[in-house]
């Protein structure tokens, strides 16, 4: 069981960051990623249509043999994982409640920043899971829609991304808040940009890294973990023609992608 | 016959601007929009994928008795229009053709820019309109994924968007074309911007004013054109809930948009 791979998935190419991560953390493992690139963003999708792509996903991976399945995406996170935790007997970690207990760890003032996409921020979800972890929390939200297109042009450091973080963070800094989570897989390619907006007295919480850090802990108490020996392998999958995914995710891995294939959900399912 | 809808169709609320422009040319014609909210955008999805669904939408819009089809996506026109002229008996009038002819009628010095969504451009589906209708021209083009999502968040006169456009458009400037073809349907919302950008010497050419125009030039050749009486009535269709949809969607027609419907193409082919 413990040679089994984990397996991610997002609704693209944003769930690498979480993957990167895990890379880091725990290098001996295998991976399996999917990114649903025929149907992403999900952010702007119904909680019922998100649900159901999660499930053929979890489906598609469980089928290659995972120990544990991570929700790399936001918008999935808040919407499907009761249903997944309910449906699958493996674990199932999500992007939320990592950056949400770690949120509540490191904030001295109780006042938390959340930002994502619209379809995160309109689901409430990380502020549900911070007030249940700390109900005296205040939580303010903003969905920043021009930061995903942002990092995936690589404008991450010039006057247009400037501004734009400007616009969006200004009443999260001038309410300030004294912590703030990047809800949002894009959002640590833009993370020394808003670090330099909000200022020294704010720190950022990475839900990537803090996942990463779940998935260690829960492997080694389940004593699912590898031994460390030689690194794992990485496998890649994408429900639409690789190109664009392979050019934007050699950005979000520093260089390193390997092989992606496409495949189709609908004919896995035919198939079986 | 005449009384029949007219169809249109695109991945979401963008071509709503093409049939506003509809409206305006022809006010006495009912008409059936459906918004492919659950599955927007197309433009980093694969040409088999888009093909795919447009074929769904039409036969979804045929089976409620339309007159003439408008693909009113520019990522479905490039890539899906030969298959569904050849699937139906009704006219198909895309977005690409018109806007290419109008580029060739008032191009002077033979130099078009075009501008679109990443699979527009990618797909070099204007270039190719353009050259079939005139070999000698030169035809240069630019994505501008930013361009979507800043005309959604209505920043279309703020100094991101104008550094945004300054960026996208500077070496079509420096190239000097004498006309810029909007090559999405979001484009019209910025329209202001980048004629202010582009400065006076530059003729635009919007694409969904041009489709309106072909439109009717069909239907009166066909004679197909309802008798001028009364005004029509516009029905709207999404994929995905509705909320979304509405709110942008009041912005591109001015707060017209009468009631929205949800429905599942999946449901339609199961009871079909």
């Amino acid at each position: 069981m413990a040679w089994k791979s984990i397996g991610i998935f997002d609704s693209g190419v944003g769930g690498l960051t979480v993957l990167r991560e895990i890379m880091q953390a725990l290098p001996q493992e295998d991976t399996l990623y999917f990114g649903d690139t025929a149907r992403v963003p999900y952010g702007t999708k119904s909680p019922e249509t998100v649900t159901r792509y999660a499930a053929e996903i979890a489906s598609f991976l469980i089928k290659r043999d995972i120990k544990l399945l991570v929700v790399a995406c936001n918008t999935a996170s808040a919407v499907a994982l009761p249903a997944l935790k309910r449906q699958l007997s493996i674990p199932v970690v999500g992007v939320i409640e990592p950056g949400a207990r770690r949120a509540v760890e490191v904030t001295r003032s109780g006042k938390i920043g959340v930002i994502g996409t619209a379809g995160t921020i309109r689901s409430s979800a990380y502020t549900r899971a911070i007030k249940r972890l700390n109900p005296d929390a205040v939580v303010l939200t903003r969905a920043c829609p021009l930061f995903v297109p942002l990092a995936e042009e690589g404008w991450t450091d010039n006057q247009i991304a400037r501004l734009t973080a400007q616009e969006y963070l200004r009443e999260l800094k001038e309410s300030k808040v004294d912590t703030l989570v990047l809800g949002c897989t894009h959002y640590p390619l833009l993370k020394a940009l808003i670090a330099d907006v909000m200022g020294p007295g704010v720190t950022l919480v990475d839900s990537a890294a803090e996942t990463a850090r779940t998935v260690a802990t829960i492997l080694a108490e389940k004593k699912l973990l590898r031994p460390p020996a030689e690194n794992g392998n990485h496998s890649y999958y994408v429900s639409d023609i690789p190109a664009g995914f392979v050019r934007v995710g050699n950005r979000f891995l520093g260089g390193k992608l390997g092989d992606v294939f496409q495949v189709s959900l609908d004919e896995e399912e035919d198939n079986n």
